[in-house]
């Protein structure tokens, strides 16, 4: 496979959109600065490049394999993970305290993306170490960091999240799992769970399982919920490895996608119970989990922006080369590459802007994240904190279901050889798939924007936003735009189309929450997406200005930058208006629920 | 796999939309009333669920195999071909004359959709063979239609089409394979085919191939391509078999989906030349294929419709059974089956909607197929000939794509079970991804629509359309809607905008055609999508007046039509402006072409 990590572009929008330079003056990031975010990235670049990307396709053809209980990785995986952790990529945002390198959530998301993009069932390890990692250095008791927090950064040890169960699913008041507290402060943990990301490998030494349970005498539902700690090996205190822990991985799926991740069913407590270690206080795993969440939402988030990039990456070469047909405007008399054909540049410009669009809101939520916890002043983290966790289910929602398309366009420009294996563009639709999907549905994802970041606050968070892309279309309107002027103006239209879309449906989330629930969860998913157009548009209209302000510098990437925006203002936020229409004027569950359960 | 063919709708919509007492009096079609109908789709339901549908997930595990040239069908299947031609289906719309049953097209349409809709890599087999009967019907000579149409409508020997070489995809002209004329009035062909649908397999003694290739003495371009007859085996005047001809399987592809069918790479003349036979005239090759194409790609909408289908019942059934979260309304404390949640229902009703939709505007085609080709008045023919030839390329581009996008919900209702291939959804889904890409990729229906559909009769056909849209935007404003008043005014705002933004499009489409063709083609594929939502809006507005008329008769069926117009107008129709502000004020190539080659 081959991924070129798109560096300048990653620069530019963390310079330029995510304002870097603000961020390394924030308390113990001063090493977050764009000089050593470069160094950082080319070094990144070269690892996911040249050792990560090439396994990609074999990873495909010869998945991870169980046989008794082991998991075999694809052959070069270990080797490839032991370059990564030896590189300390596993800590690069984690704390210096534990052996990370502490530096900005903002430099780590563009490694993240080129890592995913390199290699989704690869990277994928890396991602569930942070989520443990995460929850550790969030409820962890000082023990339990000490003894897991440098050997899961170190990368020597990896880490899970286990929380669905066959019968619980998105619904974790449905958990089973036991947990059986022992004289010792210890726990003993029962129960199977189900669909475990890189819950059984042979890529590192001990494998640290982050489990929810129930104790005995829980509340029933979601608030009776516990998280437990259950390392495959027990280790002793001078972190030496102990005796093998009772959890079994009893088998592995067979997925449409992803194959080199081993998704597991693990059996815990088959044999007396497996060892568990609670993670800060009983009844309170939902919530940290939550947190945790948090972080991995975002992080499948990148993974969709890592997806399209690499699809589109791959579909742009083979336009290049795959010579097809004359130009419709009969400006040659023999067949020319398919990239001079207008509906090939249509899904390549519109796969490259929804791509760029969604990275550029990424990255600008991982500054309000970054913001949100180093900043000295409680209200301006506060106020970050807001928006960040408004933007993560956008993140995750809406780059995952963009993915799908933009992957889908990938092999839709390769013609029929996008539908052979061999060529690797159905790859990435096939892995895509599961991304709006794990860690929360899409419509998970729209609940949460609905009920706990709209409604819970009363808009204030999506008003704050829509204030600043007013700012942004001020800008547009008093800005000498050149020979953009017609890129400024419609930009100009469509976003204040796009802004009023919004406006208009928050508000309606706003005044229809309570008394018609069913009809604004109908429109849950479709508020997303509109949120994910105009948030995401809104980022291409600021990159505009910056690349008009700075054309002359670099008139070929700049240059690019405003023809980028402008595919994003015709073929992206021209689909605004029609998601309100359809939020907003379904009357909601009129259509959808005026069909019994049988009759459909 | 579960799957029930939907008589009942099927029956709806030919009798009620696509009027299949009007065509049972075209002279020759006498037989092709609904009771027959009736009678046929209930023995073709049959077969499909009980036979042909249990071996799609076994096709899909065990693919076809190649093993020295040979290629062995999954087991299973070979049996099933038997019943399925002993039971005459080859034949069902092919002439009397020569064996077949001389039924309309209308009635031929539920029964592909039906067989692709149990397995679509089984149904490949009969389409193309439909193919293979259709060139010979239009062109081929008496004695090639004696020797070759009573075994391929018999089923007996099967028939392929050989376009596609390693250089010439979409693009024809670049067709190199040669044809050499010899003394007997025979050919010799000789080149390398790709792509070629169950172009060897063990389910038929014969295969016959419909091969393009040039004469020597040949035009250069589309305008020196000759059709021949190239079998398998050469048959004997008593129509035994003989010699083997020089055409050997040299491998077949590992693709996305339909695995059970095998995609050949087929090599004529390796040993001396494969002996050919004209079909019609020399150098009129490409005008047959299209008409035969036409056919091929009116089938290939009908199985976007059958996935869509098939992916419907499935998520249904499985939101009926699975059990997950509480209700959004309160109105439950306990967690409920996963239907009953708005965001499930969206996707379900909007899979349902675009199904039945998509399905009412192809069997209206078909309809206009019959009439066409029956009628017994020249300008009739003509004039739904002209209706026709234009909703082809909307039927196979939009039912296609539309598919993408329902069996990608289709996974989302399953959430991480979707993903486990054991569970079909995902199936559905790879499968569904080479509709839009065989037959001719969405972007060749839209030149199509675009140019000979749309500029050459100066929008004839499209504004024919309008006005039957009119008069039913007429009806739904006159008719007395009583308790769905407020689905008529909905599907009314809706349709009316849908055919504004389609007149409008049709209007730019024809002003700025010749000014301006890349502009023109960029949006040709957005044209096709808004022309497949307003055409299935409408029919399901008509489909609507029938409904509310006789809802008295049959309450459940009828209402549930109700809610799916709703459905269609809300969730579907609603997305008409956004595609013509797309294609109208993008101006075309703007964003598309300040981007050079290399910036991409």
């Amino acid at each position: 496979m081959n991924y070129t990590p798109p560096v300048k572009e990653m620069m530019f929008v963390m310079e330029e959109l995510a304002d870097i330079a603000s961020i390394s003056e924030l308390p113990g990031l001063a090493d977050s600065n764009a000089d050593t975010a470069l160094a950082i990235l080319d070094e990144g670049a070269k690892l996911a490049a040249e050792v990560i990307a090439p396994l990609n396709a074999r990873g495909d053809q010869q998945p991870s394999e169980w046989r008794d209980g082991t998991v075999t990785a694809t052959p070069g995986f270990a080797d490839a993970f032991r370059q990564y952790t030896e590189g300390g990529w596993q800590g690069i945002s984690h704390p210096a305290e534990f052996g990370g390198q502490g530096l900005a959530k903002l430099i780590a998301s563009p490694c993240i993306e080129m890592l995913n993009a390199s290699n989704l069932s690869f990277a994928l390890c890396p991602l569930l170490t942070d989520g443990a990692i995460e929850a550790l250095l969030l409820a962890g008791s000082d023990e339990l960091k000490a003894r897991y927090l440098p050997k899961l950064i170190e990368g020597v040890w990896t880490g899970t999240m286990n929380l669905t169960e066959p019968q619980a699913g998105s619904d974790l008041a449905l958990v089973r799992s036991r947990a059986e507290r022992q004289g010792d402060g210890t726990y003993k943990v029962f129960g199977t769970k189900i669909f475990i990301t890189w819950g059984e490998h042979d890529m590192a030494e001990n494998i640290v399982h982050l489990v929810l349970a129930r104790t005995p005498d829980a509340p029933e539902g979601v608030k009776g919920i516990s998280l437990f700690v259950v390392p495959k090996f027990l280790s002793n205190d001078d972190g030496t490895l102990g005796a093998r822990n009772d959890v079994q991985c009893v088998s592995i799926e067979h997925k449409l996608g992803i194959k080199a991740s081993p998704t597991a069913v693990l059996q815990y407590g088959d044999h007396g119970g497996a060892i568990g270690y609670l993670v800060g206080e009983e009844n309170r795993g939902l919530e940290y989990m939550f947190i945790m969440m948090n972080a991995a939402r975002f992080g499948v988030g990148l993974q969709g922006i890592a997806l399209s990039d690499a699809a589109y990456q791959k579909a742009a070469a083979y336009a290049k080369e795959r010579v097809q047909s004359r130009p419709v405007d009969g400006s040659g008399a023999g067949s020319v590459a398919i990239i001079r054909h207008p509906d090939v540049r249509r899904m390549l410009g519109t796969m490259r802007a929804l791509t760029e669009g969604a990275r550029a809101l990424a990255y600008v939520a991982a500054a309000h994240a970054d913001i949100a916890h180093h900043h000295d002043d409680a209200d301006t983290r506060a106020r970050h904190l807001a928006l960040n966790e408004f933007l993560v289910p956008i993140v995750k929602g809406w780059s995952t279901e963009m993915a799908i398309d933009v992957t889908s366009l990938g092999v839709q420009v390769h013609g029929g050889m996008g539908f052979i294996e061999e060529t690797g563009a159905a790859q990435f639709y096939r892995d895509a798939r599961i991304l709006s999907i794990y860690e929360g549905t899409t419509a998970i994802q729209a609940n949460d924007l609905v009920g706990r970041k709209t409604l819970r606050d009363g808009g204030a968070a999506a008003h704050a936003l829509l204030a600043q892309i007013d700012e942004t279309l001020d800008a547009l309107k008093s800005t000498d735009a050149g020979d953009a002027a017609r890129v400024f103006e419609a930009m100009h239209r469509r976003l204040t189309d796009g802004r009023d879309a919004l406006a208009n449906v928050v508000a309606y989330v706003l005044e229809t929450g309570k008394r018609d629930p069913n009809a604004v969860f109908a429109g849950g998913v479709l508020y997303l997406k509109l949120a994910g157009i105009v948030l995401s548009g809104w980022q291409m209209a600021r990159a505009l200005l910056v690349a008009q302000r700075r054309r002359a510098e670099d008139p070929a990437f700049h240059g690019a930058k405003i023809a980028t925006a402008h595919c994003f203002s015709e073929y992206v936020l021209t689909q605004a208006r029609a998601l309100e229409t359809a939020i907003v004027c379904a009357h909601g569950d009129d259509p959808l629920f005026a069909l019994s359960e049988a009759q459909f």
